[in-house]
């Protein structure tokens, strides 16, 4: 006869509420896009920095194709290589913006289907350059968003514009 | 006799590598706030928001307190309980801010050694108004400093100075 045992294993974070966890902060992101008037979006800039709507344009660029090489291995895409249909993938508008924010929220929501604790943990060079554990480049992708979205937030404060409050997700 | 087995417990992130997470973050914020020319970290400001030295005293309010609170039960400090010996806790110059900043770094790290996986995934309410699992408020204390510092960023660019690498921790 065989003897069962009732492990309980204890892991700080599972994968849901990671994503979850980045998920929140795009939702909040995307609020912060919203408030920006449109004509201030591409144009609006302190120190020389890039405009908010370049800033957006990068966390999307990154953020869809990396979820795909997050899931599974040796899978670094480019955002040209996934399959947006007919979403104008070189935005202009906050339209433009908003329309790829939301196909990258479903985009994300399908790769982590195969994400495991596994993977996360373990070590691939993203994009040929980057070299560390698989939920490293994850917290580099959601630190770089709510960096950018804290200087997007500055320049809603120097418009008069009040900001998305940070802990409405 | 007893048949013994290795289990393998998988984990997204071990308790050590989330304090190395944090401090690198951390190790950051000080580079930004070295950065700032002294006359500037208590009066630049743009668009109404506080001064950098004002956000990077309250990381120092939150964090190390805090960090006492994430390691053991019901136990959400003040900065003013803690023992910060003959330092200026109500700092005015960036010397002041340094030191303490080194100060919570170490306390930070002191009270990590009784912080473990399970007590991450307890639910409690920090400070009688944050309801969450712990984990939850440590990330909330992580997302805000990488938040703030980001503005600071802003300030720095505008004037004039490069900050420091967001990449290197």
């Amino acid at each position: 006869m065989q003897e069962q045992e009732t492990i309980t294993v204890q892991t700080t974070l599972t994968t849901d509420e990671l994503l979850e966890h980045w998920q929140g902060h795009r939702r909040l992101t995307r609020k912060a896009i919203e408030a920006f008037p449109e004509d201030k979006l591409f144009t609006h800039s302190i120190g020389g920095m890039r405009t908010f709507g370049e800033m957006a344009n990068e966390l999307l660029v990154m953020g869809a194709p990396a979820a795909a090489g997050i899931a599974e291995p040796n899978k670094w895409l480019q955002f040209s290589d996934m399959e947006t249909g007919e979403l104008n993938i070189e935005p202009k508008t906050k339209k433009d913006i908003l329309a790829l924010w939301d196909w990258a929220t479903d985009s994300i929501n399908e790769s982590w289907k195969k994400v495991t604790p596994e993977r996360l943990r373990t070590t691939e060079t993203a994009y040929g350059q980057y070299e560390g554990t698989i939920i490293s480049h994850l917290f580099y992708l959601i630190d770089n968003e709510i960096h950018h979205r804290g200087q997007g937030y500055v320049y809603l404060r120097s418009l008069g514009i009040e900001p998305p409050f940070f802990w409405e997700r």
